[in-house]
């Protein structure tokens, strides 16, 4: 049974943003996935002019998602669309969908999956249900040096888990520039388009989520505090948690978009009995690996000594450094390969499945109950994790 | 009148290989680009598996190109290739190019240009006969860090520019690993396929091209000394050069292939009368911009006061690194936009032609011929720049 | 009025661990201090090999300090020491410098101030009611970066303050080894010697010092966890607070001793306003100097742009590195200059105050009690500062 | 038999300059020397506003050297100076340290050691005549990771060595301020003062030492060119050389003090068969250990793994980091030790005898006369080392 390329459309990511293109890019980078239709915008002259940037046919490129699903499902089944990327605000990621999952077409989703935990699970179920795929865009799990620091854990070589600490810095947020147009912070600064969160929502949970994902282990309970420094400001832009894991594993996460001057500082450190790891975002190639007494750096490369997770995800010998739209299309190549076995009635391997999915989804949605109800509250000091 | 995506063959890049991908996943990334057809290998099946890897119906997949040219050539031109990438050894870059200029299909090639100083010359005499457009993929000027480096200077920001230290230091071939098999040192080492020059072939025009390149300034003459340390190698796999460019400039250049545990570290360091800039290749996102009491780093994104050149080849708001994929695939991209272009009767822009073309595939071929007449020879100290 | 060097003997100290040396080195290298006697063991011997290695004579070295302070007494007061060097584990701070108090003699002491309390409190009446110096070893506020970090914020450089993340993670006590003779992990993780706290006392103290030294403000209320994560440790090797601070600031604090690999990494980041600050220890003359659009980085040196505080406390010109040594040695400057403008009936300036003294001492105790408090219970979420 | 302290005099360092504090630091830091006398400066206010600073008595504190040398041989052997510190321009090295060797007195001399290579000769021809001690502070060579890299080189580690960079590039210089007064550069730039070579005597030599030092090889010929780029500057003040040194090794040098923003970025790179070291000296601490796939990072400090010459001088545990004066320091206490030695009639160890002597000093003259006669002329290209 032979593969063939996907067939992607697109809900958001005009040419007003940047997102759009960041997503097409990593989509097709791998040569799996070809671009077929897009609603860019619910303006058609954005619309337009965002499909004709990327060579759709304007009778592909809609300005409405629902008269997209509409005229993809009277295509024949060999034109239309297989999956749907939806790039918009958190409160339109629900209904488009659960459109698609209606429809027979796989998703994939901008974090976090939903507005609220109970739309994430009722997405969970229909994903279910239909045992269609979805991906969740947490992009930073998507670093090959993120995966061998995942898979050396998992071998046991740092030994039995203690310490993590995981922070995410960003200053772009530090004035009140949702005020303005033109910029990205007008709906992630607001309650009616973003969720009871703000920057938790918004960068928090690729902390918390980076924080599982590369221990394996899951947060138990938590105690936040959240802040919002900029006056005027209805969410938060700020947050600390102290986040204690399964197995005696204790974490704490920070996450702010008042850190000025940060770009996107995210990066982990873990520490084990035997050893540790460090890894900054913005120097995504190096993963320093600590021992008692020593300290390397691993350099990332198909060239180097990496274990079969991080190697099946990297495209260059070390020294040719791999970037954020590569991580971007790791998640998109494994969600590809995923859909494309699964057509061909074959199971997936553990490889291709490594991608975020609709659990990963709950789950993020949960953290920002978590948080948030833990985070502005001077109660209670722990908080069981929302379920 | 509309731009359509553009065809695109590759010679050379089978799957045992890794340059191949890196051209392909560079080429298509911005979705002007479709993938047609290859001749990935002269073994058919090395070929057909690299092909079918890509998607590629198999009978746009050859294993000579020969035979390529003549069955492209029998296509519809709504069908047949645009261009022709060429990412074979330096000994096979000739004769495919002229055989797809002579067709009238313009060509990508890796560098070095040719084998010889005149291969390069006859080149340069077919693409201006010709018209076509001809890339040349000194990858490392495809950088929006660098490219803001060259307009900052341009621009006069640091003065008249006095002395420029340019190192490429790698460390894969400090033993003589071309003895063994499944590696790409066995071509780079041997004479009969790299040419006249080893490292300063593969790595060092690489340096003498971003010194150029950053600067706007022409190196004229230069003392050289070229060393083989591994015993039993043919050619250089060490050099440096102190060169005189013009207006009075000062450069240093060194490039290796000895310095153990050096993966790729390519970087340039310009100084002038009022300030300097500091550039490493593997934190490529990350400018340094010295004044006599200020050191900054400018990160690069499309959120920050970057210049009109680095702002067109960037894709990601700071803080979410791109890499050496992005580099590669601004050469294509603006190459895309050339030949597009130019087939709409349009004169390209400034940002669309700033690509390595065949001038100076020329000027590295001389290069070469330079440094290593110089770099072999205790007689004169300074060696005038081989025309 | 002409100033003298200054008399220093030291109690504590031996050959045998390494603070005293540190100590030594640091008082007399701006040859404003002599040392003149010591009490560096309890075990005659060496107290004698370590007296002698520092080319005191014999008659000056003892093995108990309450005969040290009785020899140095019955001495003309032209000989002898002016102030004792109090470097023992924490047990062994408040007898000894309330000896030297009551006996007229000013006093250096390593933090944390006391063991308890109620002992910081008991000293700083005798300070207050003598008049006496006493100045406590919070090196790390010794550093130039720090000092002008401290004066860019308190000149309102970075606008209102919003955010402070301090941390300190070590690694040495990841394995427990204070099992095993011969270093100094027995009596830190020993409540008997060291107190209610473990990491927090040791470590955690400078972190919090650090916080308030930089920011002027104090910490009001905290919520911490404190664990001890290496099996049979009785008191905390690791710890978190989030840390509530005047003018709503917030502050995060870590501080760990099982972070394996990690030597002596503290660092603190502050973010106001306008503009936010980086520095590490581990590279301390490098001020990072954040603003929404510019990551600068301030070298320092007494040939830079510093203010009159970091200036005051700068040797050499940028470049050439200042370290520990000259941090610990501003401590021993200030305090040396305060003492002998004190002895000369004048007002010693504000640079000359500039060193941690008792009321940081008693703060330090009350950050230890706060923090316990907290850390090692599930009940209150916010812990009111101990007064 | 047993140790004294040795009793420092010094000429040169007043309270104008920055060098004077920095030698007197480095020398009474290990409380083995004692500063007694000084001629700071010819004019006799600052000398004697120099010496108080320093608490010397006033009949201790001279304004001419000769004067100086006189009065200190009528005081009493007991009392009078054991060695001087010649911390002046170079054209006042050779003429005070003849009278000091003359007079019995040990020397301690600032970089390159004399005004010429005769002075140079006829230096050694006294140290030897007399067996005097003569350390030169070519200080970086004291820093531990440096000798850290000695000894394994010298132990193999690396295997047969190949290639060394090394880069002093300084930006001071960048305009003409020589012209203007109360700055360091007059002399410097002023071949009356300075000698032949202005940046190659003031920086290279330092360069050209390390290299030595490190390797343990001998510079055998070189290729060089020096540059005067700021205009009316008489020296050079820029330029590189090729260097082949013994055993085949090929030496890569350069040395700026144009190179505007940099402030003291010294740092050496040196690679062998099997493995390669980066060390830069404003972060002296971290020592870069390469094999062909791995890169460490190496600590510097008492409880970290190094070998004998570099645990004998260090003095903080890793984490705590030594600087510049700690590096100067290794030089006094190592002279120290030899000189005490020696009084005691006994042989000093390898440790006490690793500093910088008159062997080369003359070795640094000659590499001022042999890049001189390369570096302005363009009719050779490699110059054999000028005996």
């Amino acid at each position: 049974m032979k593969q063939r390329k996907l067939r992607m459309g697109i809900i958001g990511g005009g040419i007003t943003g940047f997102i759009g293109a960041i997503h097409i890019r990593s989509a097709i980078m791998e040569n799996m996935i070809d671009l077929v239709c897009g609603c860019f915008s619910s303006k058609p002259e954005v619309s337009i002019e965002s499909g004709r940037r990327w060579y759709l046919p304007d009778n592909r490129i809609y300005s409405s998602y629902h008269e997209m699903f509409e005229k993809e499902m009277q295509l024949p089944e060999g034109e239309r669309m297989d999956f749907v990327a939806i790039v918009t605000p958190n409160h339109l990621h629900f209904e488009p969908a659960m459109m698609a999952l209606e429809r027979g077409m796989h998703v994939v989703l901008d974090k976090p999956m939903t507005f609220s935990l109970e739309e994430a699970k009722l997405l969970k179920v229909k994903v279910e249900e239909t045992g269609l795929v979805l991906a969740l865009t947490h992009v930073y799990s998507g670093y090959p040096a993120v995966k061998e620091m995942k898979s050396r854990i998992a071998n046991g070589d740092i030994g039995k888990l203690r310490r993590v600490y995981v922070e995410y810095p960003q200053g772009w947020l530090s004035e009140r520039i949702e005020l303005q147009s033109g910029n990205n912070a007008g709906w992630r600064t607001n309650r009616a388009y973003s969720g009871k969160a703000g920057s938790m929502g918004d960068i928090g949970t690729h902390a918390w989520h980076l924080c599982e994902y590369v221990t394996g282990l899951k947060v138990t309970e938590l105690c936040a505090e959240l802040n919002s420094f900029v006056p005027g400001r209805e969410i938060d832009d700020d947050g600390t948690a102290m986040m204690r894991m399964e197995n005696g594993v204790k974490a704490l996460l920070s996450a702010s978009q008042i850190a000025i001057g940060e770009a996107n500082s995210f990066n982990i450190r873990v520490y084990g009995e035997k050893g540790g790891f460090r890894w900054k975002q913005m120097n995504p190639n190096e993963l320093y690996v600590l021992t008692s007494d020593k300290e390397q750096i691993q350099h990332i490369g198909n060239n180097t000594n990496l274990g079969q997770m991080a190697s099946w995800n990297t495209r260059t010998p070390a020294g040719h450094p791999e970037g954020f739209l590569e991580a971007f299309a790791n998640i998109y190549r494994n969600f590809a390969h995923t859909v494309t076995t699964k057509m061909n009635g074959e199971e997936p391997t553990a490889e291709m499945l490594d991608f975020p999915n609709v659990l990963d989804g709950v789950r993020g949605m949960q953290f920002i109950e978590t948080v948030v109800k833990s985070g502005w509250s001077d109660n209670e000091k722990w908080t069981s994790w929302v379920d």
